[in-house]
């Protein structure tokens, strides 16, 4: 498969719409005015105010280039003067203070550059990269992409040519996948070869090896040669920045083998290692993938840049294989794991996304220390001091479109059922649904003869079925129609789709989960649910009946403008006040009562409360 | 009630008889060794070898004290000339050492004593006080007793006369129920008052209140006065060592208004702080009690101590009272959180008392992280650099006799049925039981008009009940069995009592202890269970039968010589191996199984396990 690019994209309604919306109107100018406030704007055009602390924290320069790149795919799709003004002002920042052999970072110079591995100078250059090509690709303007090519350039001489850094690749990944689209936005080899260098030296070169940290070679991925690997490891984020590298370089070069160990490491995660709402690297520790089975959702680290990172991954693969089952996990990351990163105000995040909140610990915190923890876990905040997730999420939500559409010689591909418009110079492709959990599609083509729909992974969990208006076969995951056999070359055609049996479903988890033995979670379409105090007193004590799971009911909250659920449960009594524990046969009382789900990613968005994805049966 | 001296009991058989027996033979002498490998000794004798590092560590006065008090509760049961010879040479040091004015401790001097709050060195005093008390009780000899009432003179003199110390109370409560004791020995009200006044200084006092510390003011009970306590708050030792010293000198006092507090603090305990295995004090964050139901099980602190801390609490509270409610928590400890420290071979303890193991949460840090932490939570260890636990089992099990019996003007109560003989000067009680669960006891009585057996709590909980050779009635929890009408005044009688209906029960948690919610916990008379990898594989994913709870059998093991249980239960299969998520109903099967369960207080005694107390049901 190619992929669609997002500026041949209209989406129309629905999840990912709304997101792209709110996405324009609030997130993408909240996160320029933390930025301006904490003095990263300044740090790259350097017009600091007087009397401002000039220190710059290793990280701001990909903050800030993420945010350029979200800039550049939302000038793309409309005139913005302003917030074009935005990104000149930082290009001419970055054109003026880029050194002349061509390094750029606002927190290192000629002198303390490339000196640790760990000082994420290379990541940084691979934001600024993406950016670049983003805004090359959106107004045709080439001074910012130059400078980055000069950058490259200099990054090639340095590093590859002469050896020149007591390291040789990058602590943290995302340069690798930033050279693959400079390649394909220049044309130039020296790029993809430079990528595939860096992808050539992990795990293999002595030099990297002997870097002192807290954590073990797999955080950083190099505990292995990368066609080798058969498990994801270390540090969540640059574990699938890398991945995605290696698969679009795999793609791109034909390398069988690294994409063969891709996969391997994708099915790794998929079955072993992710959480129902698509979040990954469960530790706290390290921020990193662990062991199999190791899932714990109170202390789910689950960052909402390690879901993205996944979803590019996943994007990856499906172009390299065509296979649905990759645009099902993108799917469930970006209704669940990624979107819950994002309050409903949009300009308030999460960094970590865990699946159960316990205010007891918390309390427990509160009522022994003194000094009372800076952030509470339960409250998304408008910048972090480390605030990669929000231009990540804003650069995800503007170029969302891209990821809906792909195509191949005779085929347009919906990867992702929604309310969206693919049209160039001569084909078109409309898609509507019912703007909900895509109970019905609509899909008129004009000079295409092939259209396939993807048939999400849920439709089998929960039982439903596709009836359309004309057949259709099956392959990859995808429901192939064909234009009828009389429709002129470049005329219109129609097929409409409707889901039928769709319901809510109770998930249970592979036995290995240990702490979900005895619980289920609900998922209404693409979308995983949790239960809130707010809905539900004393949320952590409920439990669902298990003889009445099928009985869940989905239920169009109005006023908030979602689909709940609710799911016949019970409210345990204990009848002996006086006790602690007692004899759970005379003890025990459960009086029914219904639980009301949200969507995950709505959860900590009223008040401070409890909440569980997983709930235990009875 | 009034206590019975553990030197008028002799323990003939079950559980108390073969910890004490283990504890003589093993664990004394371990302890011992262990304090001179680590130098503990030669700080108290100042006998240090050549070459060797002096530093002395605050803690080890009150490590070495417990283990003098310990040895001397042997000492009185029978001669041992070796280790009256390492108790003597203690003593020695102690007395050379001691300061002109009192003072001792091997950690400070003249000049670096009593400057903070937080040095422990009335914490080791008390210690030290009881030892001597002890020893002096044992053995007759008033040597060390003198020590350390000069010690108690000066301290007296130098706080409460003086005000000489930049506090008042001491950070680690012990001295308090440490000066009842010496009062009681030498009948000097000086130590009586002096223990009052420190209770009274407690919250009251502007002086303690300003010292910084991580905690806040509850941590060291300081955030209220004593006779308005409402709950248990701060660091779980300390708190229960004062509140035993509160209800202590309530008794002593008179003071209704102290033991109505200290009554208070236990409800609070026992109904809203303490784990099924009698461990308080979850939160490792200040080893300290937390809101009501936290009680989380695998990060549970339930420090040995704090078990022993609650047991003295809880005897307390049944002399001031004569309520069996308070032998119950006694013994629910005694089986459990207090055992659990020690090894079956009795030569290594643990710290802490967690009610789940997870070995994933390890595997995950060992992972991650190349320094692997030192100490597995799941091995227990021969010495603690902190090492508090050893001494306190060691003392706990040398005089446990003394908390079999109590008695009254006319009564003398049997508080923890067991094989035991109280034997005083005309007096004579003598209870076999069948060494088990106390699933029959006999009673001999001499000279004694009446005997209360107390009726335990899991009686009533697993519907058990007493058939007796003799009618009784019921007080306070207690059967009371009057000698026959006929019988001499001297005469010998005897009445033999059958405990019929016992059987394994399943117990539940309140509903706000979350983490319960849909487990149950057994338990088989005073004995908590748990589930043990070692007899069940994939331990952590099993589940009971929720419809055949009441089917669970016990059984002899004779190769462990331990009752096990054999419990209806369920191994969850996930037929789609595939995915780690899939619909309940359709992907979830059940393949029935048998769960078999060893007293909680044995796990962690045969290879790296994980481990459960409370199982999912279904």
């Amino acid at each position: 498969m190619r992929p669609i690019s997002y500026k041949n994209v209209t989406l129309s309604g629905g999840f990912l719409a709304a997101h792209e919306s709110l996405n324009r109107r609030v997130t993408i100018p909240a996160v320029y005015d933390r930025f301006f406030e904490t003095n990263r704007i300044f740090a790259v055009t350097r017009k600091w105010p007087d009397n401002t602390d000039k220190t710059v924290h290793k990280f701001w320069d990909s903050d800030v280039a993420k945010w350029m790149e979200s800039a550049a795919y939302e000038l793309a799709k409309q005139p913005d003067p302003e917030l074009e003004r935005k990104v000149e002002e930082l290009i001419d920042g970055i054109e003026a203070y880029q050194l002349p052999d061509g390094y750029f970072n606002s927190c290192y110079d000629a002198e303390t550059r490339f000196q640790s591995r760990d000082n994420h100078e290379l990541y940084c250059a691979g934001h600024y990269m993406e950016a670049a090509v983003a805004y090359f690709e959106a107004t045709g303007r080439d001074r910012f992409l130059k400078c980055m090519c000069r950058y490259a350039d200099f990054i090639d001489e340095h590093f590859r040519v002469k050896g020149a850094a007591p390291f040789l690749t990058p602590g943290h990944e995302e340069i690798e996948l930033a050279l693959l689209r400079l390649y394909r936005a220049t044309g130039s080899r020296k790029y993809l070869d430079l990528s595939g260098w860096f992808l050539k030296m992990r795990g293999t070169n002595e030099k990297d090896l002997p870097v002192v940290t807290r954590f073990s070679p797999n955080y950083q991925q190099d505990n292995v040669p990368l066609a080798e690997l058969k498990e994801a490891t270390g540090h969540a984020v640059r574990a699938c920045y890398l991945y995605t590298a290696m698969t679009d370089y795999a793609m791109e070069a034909g390398d069988e083998a690294l994409l063969a160990a891709a996969k391997r490491v994708f099915e790794d995660i998929v079955k072993r290692k992710m959480y129902v709402t698509g979040g990954v690297g469960s530790a706290r520790e390290g921020e990193a993938f662990t062991i199999p089975y190791d899932l714990p959702n109170e202390t789910a680290y689950a960052e909402t840049c390690a879901s993205i990172a996944l979803f590019f991954f996943a994007h990856k693969l499906l172009l390299a294989t065509g296979e649905a089952k990759y645009a099902d996990v993108m799917e469930t990351c970006l209704y669940n794991g990624i979107a819950s990163g994002l309050s409903r105000s949009g300009d308030e995040f999460f960094y970590t996304n865990p699946l159960r909140f316990d205010r007891k610990a918390e309390k427990r915190y509160t009522m022994l220390v003194s000094e009372f923890p800076k952030r509470s876990l339960r409250h998304r905040v408008k910048v972090f001091r480390c605030s990669c997730c929000p231009p990540n999420l804003t650069r995800l939500f503007a170029s969302a479109g891209g990821y809906v559409f792909s195509e191949d010689e005779d085929t347009i591909y919906v990867n992702l059922p929604t309310s969206a418009v693919f049209k160039d110079a001569d084909r078109r492709v409309e898609v509507e649904t019912d703007g909900q959990e895509n109970l019905a599609l609509s899909v008129r083509a004009r000079n295409v003869r092939r259209v396939s729909i993807r048939i999400p992974e849920w439709h089998r969990i929960s039982g439903a079925y596709m009836v359309s208006s004309i057949p259709y076969r099956e392959k990859n995951g995808y429901a192939i129609f064909e234009a009828p056999a009389m429709t002129p070359e470049d005329a219109a055609w129609e097929v409409s789709i409707r889901l039928e049996g769709l319901r809510p479903v109770a998930l249970a988890s592979d036995p290995r989960v240990t702490e979900n033995v005895g619980k289920v979670a609900f998922r209404y379409g693409p979308t995983v649910y949790c239960m809130e105090e707010c809905d539900n007193p004393e949320v952590l004590s409920l439990v669902a009946d298990r003889a009445r799971l099928s009985e869940a009911e989905a239920e169009w909250n109005e006023k908030e403008q979602r689909t709940e659920l609710l799911v016949p449960g019970f409210r345990p009594v204990f009848r002996t006040e006086d006790a602690l524990y007692e004899n759970a046969s005379d003890q025990l009382a459960y009086a029914p009562t219904v639980l009301r789900l949200i969507p995950f990613r709505d959860a900590a968005n009223r008040e401070d409360a409890d909440m569980t994805v997983w709930i235990p049966v009875r």
